[in-house]
C-alpha cells in the first residue's frame, strides 16, 4: 500500500510563512508526479511556530527520489537555518480510508 | 480554505487492529460524502499501540456534521474504552499543496 510521512516543523519566532512559502514552492513539481498522491502543508492552528506537512506517496521509493533532487536539496538548505532543529518525521502505514489512490 | 485534522490515538497494548478497523468503518459513509477531502487511517511505524487518522474538510461545518450522526457515537463509544486515553486532535489551517480539491 502507499507509503505516508507526517512531518513536523518548528520554525524560529516569526519565519513560519517563510517556511510555508519555501515548502509549497519546493513541492510544486509534486503537481505532476503521478507517485505524489498528496502533499499537504498546514499551519498548527495551537502554535504559532509550527508546520505540519502530510505526504503521501504510491511508495517508499518514489518518496525518496522526489525528495533526491538537486532542487530539493536547495530548498532544504534554505529552510534548515529557518527552524529551530531538525524536522519530526512520523513515518505510518496507511490502512484505508478516503484518499487519493495511485 | 479546507478544514483539517491530525489525530493522534494510543490504544490499549494489542488493541490497535481492532480501534483501525472501528476507525475504518466508521469512516466509510465518508466515501459518499463530497465534504470529505481525505480520510487517512494509518498505524505508526514507530509505536505498535498509536494511530494516525488525517482528516481533511471542505469546512469545519461540514466536519462537525459528519460527527454527530448516531451511528459515528457507536463508533466512539465502542473504540473509547480501547484507548490509553483521549486522543490528541491537532488542528492545523491547509496553506496549500497537491490535495484533493472540493
Amino acid at each position: 500500500m502507499a507509503y505516508a510521512l507526517i512531518n513536523k516543523m518548528t520554525t524560529n519566532p516569526g519565519r513560519r510563512q517563510e517556511v510555508i512559502d519555501l515548502m509549497l514552492e519546493a513541492g510544486a513539481p509534486f503537481d505532476d508526479d503521478p507517485a505524489c498522491l498528496l502533499y499537504l502543508v498546514s499551519a498548527a492552528s495551537d502554535d504559532p511556530d509550527v508546520i505540519w506537512v502530510q505526504d503521501l506517496w504510491t511508495d517508499e521509493a518514489a518518496h525518496v527520489a522526489a525528495m533526491s533532487t538537486e532542487e530539493m536539496s536547495g530548498y532544504v538548505k534554505q529552510a534548515m537555518p529557518l527552524l529551530t532543529g531538525m524536522p519530526e518525521q512520523i513515518e505510518v502505514q496507511p490502512s484505508g480510508g478516503k484518499y487519493p489512490a495511485g
